[in-house]
């Protein structure tokens, strides 16, 4: 049977590779390990009692359209609340420039199948957010990467890669981009840098893809304006948004922000997809914003997480060995923070050897589309307790110390 | 913009139309119409209070998992679920064989990307659901269409096809069937041909997609053993199953049966396309079958649906002028039931006529990949009251009588 069905198999589905970060994150799962690997927002954040009554409440006032199919668009409902959330991070948009969606990750993939045939190029960071790398490579994408330094992606190493892709004939259907907090690398696209991007972007008739999970967690700084509110609504902008870091992720619930032309286009696609993201959880979403919880309760998840990040920041200056190859991003908000070690290292490798101390990262390389990433690894702090976080980051140095030797 | 930002758009999404089904069911929702072109189960099948009770008793209890992540493959504890369901229709299988997804559209997307690259074959029935033919043709799927009689898909011509895409060297990646109650046509796969459909794929060495959204909405006659039960572990059907039609569709909840190699390969696809399907709803369909409401309320499903199909039976012999050409199924379950008019009518634009007499059909030609379909129409008895099907069905007949002159 084996051989038969793999003939079968779709060329792009052929390609496609388990995911190592996934099944790293299996051996992450023994109760003795303190695990920085996941992603996952603090349990702490949910608001059980609320969600159980508000739950209860709208099916018995709502139910006849929550337990329906819906629009394919999307609740106009959800549309609503969600306009007035967004209108206070200075985006003024109607409904018709957005769509639900079952979160980011279909987000990521709707914008792949709109724009990439096999082959196609797109610009992603080095490193980048994984799952951006899964969906595009899905539908066949090729990748070209630009680092990053300390202000975000390199202003002058993008042109230079679109000046080449242009002279070779193959210019790239978007750039990708996490400007808030960037995952893996906790690092913040500054001012000028999205000036610039956007400048590009017009030079180079090049869209880009903002991916802004983490916006609202914002620990220390102030926060910039998005690359969508600074197009302008030039329409070279498609944002992407959800409500998995800011409310809770089990709904599986976010948006996608752009031109009215381009949200149709997704519409048709979506119906293909799923005919429309569940009417339940977006009744469910939508109370939860009607009854005014969305905004103390981001409110207090800046608090709790603003104390784990310090707390973690404060470990690691504390227990890690001083090297002048070993460092860290100080994230402005997010969930994570990314370490270098000296190249001598290989944290590939070295994850075997952290979880035999019990604790766990993720191995830098699964954010790279090439081989990079080897020197690196992505740490949570969303997750842990503050104790583990100590813990943790004594482990975690205990490891790093024995591979400088 | 617009010219730019078109030649940016995917092949595939270039190739597709907005659904003209979609874009006419727009025109039917004036409220002084009777609408028999949806397809949506009956609000009064809704169990309010029952669902209103258990969210919250289960946010409540299980809220920690409900609200996080999930796993891709999806939740354990509904897969046993729906294990133990299937197990009544004579399935037995493990939770390697399934996957949750989000609802049985998701599952044919899926299953679309899965095996076709642009310009595969695929056979479907003549017609076929509007739905899939939209998921296929999302991933440039060829079709091979293959007639229906009283018993299903023609197996003589099934072969045929099947014979001649060999010799061209093109043959099909699967073939896409719902063989209970089909929709559009209301019709039977019959025993003898479900055994002939799965000879022959035996001997063409091509898989069979056996979507079974009605299945157990039977109000007439036995119960014939799925495919996949036919099948005895071969293999070569992947099935797809949803719980829009026998809970609520709100939640947007279905399950793949297959191989575990091929679940194997549609969860790292999964993982790309929308990492999991909600948690929330998946625990809001485990409470629901644990309480045992599932199979009670598919029996009240079964008689409420029963009484509307007779009443609109009834009406059509009682209404319907005598011609040799126009006809109807009588389906023994499902939603929908069939029309066929004299060729000398043109269902496409009697829509409008028909909603001039303020009631509403799907359009048959929405059902062919190809240009068939002109002469039927498909008309919906589950939504409908009692007393709209009667009025329904004799305005239909009127704009009928009309158009026979």
């Amino acid at each position: 049977m084996e051989g038969w069905l793999e003939s079968r198999y779709s060329i792009n589905v052929s390609e496609m590779k388990r995911s190592v970060i996934r099944e790293l994150l299996k051996l992450t799962r023994r109760p003795d390990i303190i695990s920085f690997a996941g992603g996952l927002p603090s349990p702490e954040t949910f608001p059980i009692q609320e969600i159980a009554e508000l739950s209860k409440d709208l099916i018995l006032k709502e139910g006849h359209w929550a337990l329906q199919y819906g629009p394919t668009e999307g609740d106009p409902r959800l549309k609503e609340q969600i306009i007035r959330f967004i209108a206070k991070d200075g985006i003024a948009v109607g409904p018709d420039n957005l769509l639900i969606v079952s979160a980011s990750q279909q987000a990521l993939d709707m914008v792949a199948r709109l724009f990439l045939n096999r082959k196609n190029s797109v610009v992603i960071g080095r490193p980048s957010y994984v799952g951006a790398i899964g969906a595009f490579r899905c539908c066949g994408a090729r990748f070209v990467g630009v680092e990053l330094d300390e202000a975000g992606m390199r202003m002058d190493m993008l042109r230079e890669k679109l000046e080449r892709m242009r002279e070779d004939g193959d210019p790239p259907k978007f750039i990708y981009e996490v400007p808030d907090f960037q995952n893996p690398a906790g690092i913040t696209l500054s001012l000028e840098r999205r000036k610039e991007m956007l400048a590009l972007a017009k030079e180079f008739q090049v869209l880009v893809i903002e991916d802004s999970p983490y916006r609202r967690l914002r620990y220390v700084g102030e926060t910039l304006p998005s690359l969508y509110q600074l197009d302008g609504g030039e329409g070279r902008v498609i944002a992407l948004h959800t409500f998995s870091k800011i409310m809770f992720p089990g709904l599986r619930l976010g948006w996608i922000i752009a031109d009215p032309l381009i949200i149709d286009k997704l519409v048709i696609l979506k119906q293909a997809m799923d005919l429309c993201t569940p009417p339940f959880t977006q009744a469910v979403a939508t109370e939860y914003c009607r009854r005014g919880l969305l905004e103390p309760r981001i409110a207090l998840n800046v608090e709790l997480y603003r104390k784990k990040r310090e707390v973690m920041l404060q470990a690691l200056e504390q227990h890690m060995p001083k090297h002048p190859d070993l460092c860290w991003t100080k994230p402005e908000g997010g969930l994570f923070l990314w370490i270098r070690v000296p190249p001598t290292i290989d944290t590939d490798s070295m994850f075997y050897q952290a979880l035999e101390e019990n604790v766990a990262y993720v191995v830098g390389s699964g954010f790279y589309a090439d081989e990079g990433g080897k020197d690196a690894m992505r740490i949570n702090f969303s997750y842990p307790s503050e104790a583990e976080i100590e813990e943790g980051v004594k482990r975690l140095a205990k490891v790093i110390k024995k591979n400088l030797k």
